[in-house]
């Protein structure tokens, strides 16, 4: 089903995939439906803020019925693009990339996991579940052969710029990237920036916080 | 300084560490002084979101001249609490532990990695970085003893409620997790989840968007 989506904040993409968490929670407990009330409970959230989230997509409640639960769910993952598929390499097969490599996470949300590659001649050669880590001096040519759309970046910070120029001259067009660092890419590229600096801060804030009182 | 704190929504303080993120490299680069305006377009904001945001902290601003760089940087900063000291244990010493143990963005967030635990008697021993991984047996003395407040969950799955159980018996009253699931702890015990699911997802989003246009 496709719908008119023209410029939808970012705050409220951001949001979608909590909605899709909580939704598949209440699938598995077999809840059928919900009002916005309640699951603005369970969320954290306004009942409003909920339906103007969802009405950015087209909003799928019924007064008085409130929401069909495994409806809004599969509406969701759609919306996401969890059905499609994505398929992904690593870069960095040291600790994080091999971390990441172990995420259990990819399948739920369309992505595959394709190879590993990695400058150390120590790593590359051996797999880790299965996936191989290749010398990155074959991404090119891997990434072409094997149309990968997403190169997840798990190198060191002093490398990442390095390798995103090379996954851009390859053809990558999306990155997800766990360096702390912003990546200079053109505007075409998508990049996904896992910001564990925020995290950890917002943990600072809340310590701080309950301290205080 | 002081200020009444009501009760601040968690997507401001989520907001927060981008806001300090983006005054910092303006201070790095000799920026003194900023328009809510400019600030948003760097920011990806509005310009009254801004000031709605920095308004729940008791604004910052000054009309017609705008915002004091450092001045607001180093306010976000003390909200923050990030010149506070929080004393830190990771808990599992695997790829991911390891990954964390390496994170750069401890000590600007004023957190301190004091010890790592495992119950793997091959990474018992080894120090990482100086940071010594210990029998997780000997986690609570450890906690008591160094007055640790903060546990990094590093652990599969399977292991993190027992671990976050026996953090919290030992009095942990923070946790920063990292595994993908939703730990049951006592209504005092903040928990920051590091979640990649939702990360992958928003990429996920973006792909799609995209190649739908």
């Amino acid at each position: 089903m496709e719908k008119p989506q023209t410029s939808i904040s970012m705050s409220v993409i951001r949001r979608l995939p909590k909605y899709y968490r909580y939704l598949s929670e209440l699938v598995e407990k077999g809840v059928t439906r919900i009002s916005s009330k309640e699951f603005g409970r369970i969320l954290g959230f306004t009942a409003s803020q909920i339906r103007q989230d969802l009405n950015c997509f087209g909003g799928f409640g019924q007064q008085g019925y409130g929401y069909n639960v495994k409806e809004l769910r599969d509406e969701i993952a759609n919306i996401l693009g969890l059905n499609k598929n994505n398929d992904a390499i690593i870069i960095g097969a040291g600790n994080l990339g091999q971390a990441i490599a172990n995420y259990s996470g990819f399948r739920g949300s369309g992505f595959l996991l394709k190879a590993m590659f990695d400058i150390n001649p120590r790593l590359v050669g051996i797999s880790i579940r299965d996936i191989k880590i290749m010398d990155i001096d074959e991404m090119a040519g891997f990434i072409e052969e094997a149309k990968i759309n997403v190169g997840i970046i798990c190198t060191p910070k002093e490398g990442s710029q390095g390798v995103a120029d090379r996954l851009v001259k390859a053809g990558i067009k999306a990155i997800w990237n766990f360096s702390p660092t912003d990546l200079n890419v053109p505007g075409d590229v998508i990049v996904e920036n896992v910001q564990l600096s925020e995290s950890l801060m917002v943990l600072a804030y809340l310590i701080n916080e309950r301290d205080r009182i």
